[in-house]
């Protein structure tokens, strides 16, 4: 069996953000083809989203069951092979666990789940299928943060001091969530959200790239969390004290709340001998600094950038990649790791650098943990011990 | 008549720079797909492309010739609509007419043509074809590029008085064309690139972007061109003074052997009261001077940009958005006009900005003034008059 | 009476880093000149000193108390005027109190004293001997912090939500202390030093920072302090989570291992309807983020600053001015202020701009409670309440 | 004889730019001391500005010809022995002569002089006076612009091909010397600036950077030399091609009509093997770009800078130096040439590292040769061949 690997959606109707990011980043790479899709609750603008897709009207479905239930009855070298999930958390778990238990390899958007429970049940579903199950914190694909955990895991920096990881944005500083504004109100809303609004939306996103370029678990945090907009539900700002089962002391913020802040995750690990930093906003350098050498850049397909790094790599030095082909490198590793199931076979190696089940559930852990010490009057809360 | 544009590819087999960027930009917004290709003069190398693309071998062709030909007889809801041709600048005019008297839109990699006459004669034949004809300077498609070209065509900046264009590239720092480089082979080869090399090559995409953002003409050129890098037959390092029709002075240079530069096209164009810098390494901000008020910085997606800029944005502030995105953008702007040309319509004004024959021919007029210029002892060069 | 201000110096001999910026700072304008000194408590070291800094050899003293007392037998217009303490912080509190009680203005570095105790005997004997008591926190004498204050104070961004102050350093990354580093040494000598070494050492310049601009008190805060390198007997590293009596939140920190970090103090000030962001290793620039504006970059000496600003700026925009700039404007403040003093005058009001007595003792509480909360299982810790 | 060195001023008065910063310069480093003055044609003004700086009256003079003749007389431990000259172009000759025949040592402002003649006059008037004569051209006395001589002059970044200095200013942007603008009123004067305009301000820096830096003659140039504000008497834009002796090429421009620009001289120096970029804006960087190794950063004061750099440098490395520091190090090191010079030796070699009259003449022939090419029609204007 050969050709592209086909792809159903579940969620992302036209108009959504993170929908037509998936599109885009599955479509890139050409090896993933949109074939189908149950793009809203509401069949009429699944009907809709499907036909400005260019999609065949009878592949676009008014429920994920009915997509899932119908595909699956259409000729294997037809039907759907992966669903990308990319609803609100709550509606992660149920049909990842039906494509999953339907025999459909699965890609969803973080967090993983709506709470923790539904997290360690997800585990054991993924495990028991078989199937392959991607999560896309899409940060940890760029170029440059590969090159960064390759410093970091070669003992380049030395032992590892101090992790300071921080992410703001500023785009919920008033009440958007009391407009029309589609964003901001699952985001904000704890029957859609879970437990978590700041925390799970992008403070995950910090701890999942942390852990990536580190390999560091956290054995203890002390969170402050707070809602500073007025009539919120959910948290706005979280500053979290890190600390280290080798003894590295960290930071990790979480803020919707900066005004001004576009998007700016930045992350910085300190070493014995050096240090590296790297800012999601200008993705495509790594500043490493050293004790007792020059600042050094580090470039995307520059000289000197590890092998994980190239592979990930699409274009020559100079010529920005951004945010679209960071995410489509999960798209396109999953695609490699697909075709080569087709035939029972793995595929190379570097292709399973993407984020999974694990990482879902440390994401949903933390959460937990984070909220927990927001509300505590303890000052540390243990974790991973 | 409905769907994605069907588009077929001369040259870019596997391995290459540009088709690789050109197949990219296609798929990425969904609206073209691949069909077919003549991906290399050696029709082994041809097949092997193809299928690496997942294409139906049948439409994967040995030769241009063979492609549109063949696909002509293909029924027409199922046959190429569009061309884009990949190939060294010797290759670009006879494909291009052949699709063009086919009836095939095209689009084609800069510069238009290998020489001046062959320019002329295919805007003779675009404007008889009645067929889109789109022409990758790429750079002019960025988000922050719009917002420039807005900013000084509402006089925002007051009357233009100065333009510095530059285009520093290092890669040719050494003679690779002397070993087994592609990349360089090509480009430094009369035979196949013409008369110029980074004039040509580069030095087209400073040109396009100074024309694109000002609109100003150039009315005299003073240039001295030079080859740095011993054994080379075209030039690497070209440095032009500019004189414009509104009596604005300028700079354009072009140089491929700054070593230790990658891709760094940057603009600045002063006017009486402020003036703009724009980095193609940094392309998702646009800085802005003014004279009596503080610096300002625009971002790709972010407040008060114009409606041009927000028309080829595709994602929140924030989220950088890079090479392939631009190029995107052209392909995007193509697919809506083929699509509405398809029922006779013309699509929204906006999709008809992408650079088309007459860049291409004023691309070409450029370069000969420029390497006219180089071999005078004449100081200045008149253009435009 | 009239001249220059005539200064003399305890501590900051050849050699010593802060001395030597002490008397460039006390040179640059024009208005104090050193006249004497006790430069070191090895007599000969002093003279030695004094021989290299052209002091007239009878003013240069073995020990402070010599200094203080002969200097004031000195007739009026020839005697010092005031004195400038730069040695340890041990060293702080005795020639202070010894010099205002012999009616001498002061200058002190930071932080204030030894202790605590120290500090409030300090504030008594200040309000006491009416005389000028500056206290050298020099980075809130930079042009770009004094905008962004004015920006803060007038409500330009609105209330403030969040304040992220951080201070990296990496040159502690080793037990320099172990060799023979004059700087180290006494730093992260708790004899010297007192109870704190980063905390004390720069954390106070953050916390000052964050005061000066903001105006806020810290009413609660929850520190993780930490030595991160074997062997020392004093803090390296902290990360405090700050409570504001308005409600905002916040994060400061201070590090002296941070490996290749400089001098990175930096700050960033979240309002509600913008943000500012100021980075002492690029001072000449202030960043504001507005929610719903492009962003702003304010310039030293630049377009639309304020007066406070322009009044500690000595150069047009585009000519960098750097540490000792701002260093000397404490200087050149209490030059003016002594200045006018001499007459039983005071000063334009703007020239009692530096910090005094009140900040040093802010800033010794902020050690203490640091300090107290780095040992605590407590989470919060009051403050200001 | 000991002491500071006894420095007299010819002009700048209270309110001039340039003065002041002279006096900074002067002043920072404690070598030099300011005695007297004559800082005005108008006595009652240099009167004022004499009291205004402390000065002992009877040593603020009337005229330049009375400070010289009075303090000539004056017992040789009491008078000055140095004169720094910050007068406008026209009036650089006359004083600095008078000085040197009457023994004095001479700090000048730059451009060296009105016309070339006067500056081959000049010429063979400090040779035969055996004076030290230093020209302050600033901007090659940064601690990063000694590191970017330094790495050229070792070969490190191979043979140089392209060199590429840029000077835009925007403030002369409006006909400034139609208000009452003391700076802008002599500099576009013909009668007190001489045949150059922004080439003679600041065209004359640019090329002394790039002198400085890389060694290297320029043989031929072809200039296009404009003024675009209307009613303004000299050249405020002026934009040259340039070729050096060693087959090296590249452009120089100096521009005052680049609205938004402050003072933004920038050099970019490409060898074989790499490339450095220094703006004086960022002074306490040096970008160093390799062709086959990741960006290296030197930083003033950081690690592997070269013994001239730090031979310059003030302050541990992240503690900003700025525009008057590199003033300073003029002053320093002709304060210790001169405190030398007193007992008849020669201060250690790399204390002669300040421009002189060598490079003054070199200035004064470079703004002929532009001023001759820009009026010529003839291509190429030869120099130094």
């Amino acid at each position: 069996m050969d050709g592209k690997v086909r792809m159903g959606m579940i969620g992302g109707g036209i108009g959504a953000f993170i929908g037509s990011v998936h599109r885009m980043a599955a479509a890139l790479d050409g090896r993933m083809e949109l074939v189908c899709g149950a793009f809203s609750s509401d069949p009429e603008k699944s009907k809709l989203s499907g036909k400005e897709l260019f999609l065949n009207p009878e592949r676009v479905y008014g429920s994920w069951q009915e997509m899932i239930e119908k595909e699956n009855r259409l000729p294997e070298d037809v039907r759907m092979e992966v669903v990308s999930i990319v609803t609100p958390n709550h509606m992660h778990f149920a049909p990842a666990r039906l494509a999953l238990e339907a025999g459909f390899h699965v890609i969803s958007d973080k967090p993983l789940t709506f709470d923790l429970q539904e997290a360690y049940a997800l585990r054991d579903i993924v495990a028991k299928s078989g199937k392959i199950f991607a999560l896309t914190h899409n940060y940890a694909a760029y170029p440059m943060v590969k090159q960064a955990r390759h410093m970091v895991s070669t003992g380049t920096l030395g032992m590892i001091r101090k992790v300071v990881a921080e992410y703001p944005q500023g785009w919920l500083s008033s009440l958007l969530e009391a407009s029309d504004n589609k964003q901001a109100s699952w985001r904000t809303d704890p029957s859609r959200s879970g437990i978590a609004g700041s925390v799970g939306d992008i403070g995950t996103h910090a701890e999942n790239l942390l852990h990536y370029i580190t390999g560091l678990n956290i054995t203890e945090l002390c969170a402050d969390v707070h809602t500073l907009v007025e009539g919120r539900k959910l948290d706005d700002d979280a500053n979290v004290l890190l600390g280290f089962s080798n003894g590295a002391r960290g930071i990790l913020y979480a803020s919707q709340i900066s005004a001004g802040e576009e998007n700016n995750l930045r992350i910085r690990v300190y070493g014995e001998h050096g240090s590296i930093e790297w800012a999601q906003m200008e993705p495509n350098s790594l500043i490493v600094r050293w004790l007792d050498k020059p600042i050094q850049i580090y470039r995307t397909g520059g000289p000197d950038v590890c092998s994980a790094s190239m592979a990930c790599t699409r274009l020559p030095s100079g010529h920005p990649e951004g945010y679209i082909e960071a995410f489509a490198t999960i798209y396109r590793n999953v695609a490699m790791c697909i075709q080569a199931a087709r035939s029972g076979k793995r595929a190379e190696a570097h292709y399973y650098d993407f984020p999974g089940i694990d990482e879902g559930v440390r994401g949903m852990e933390f959460i937990c943990k984070v909220i927990e010490s927001g509300k505590s009057n303890q000052k540390w809360i243990q974790w991973n011990t």
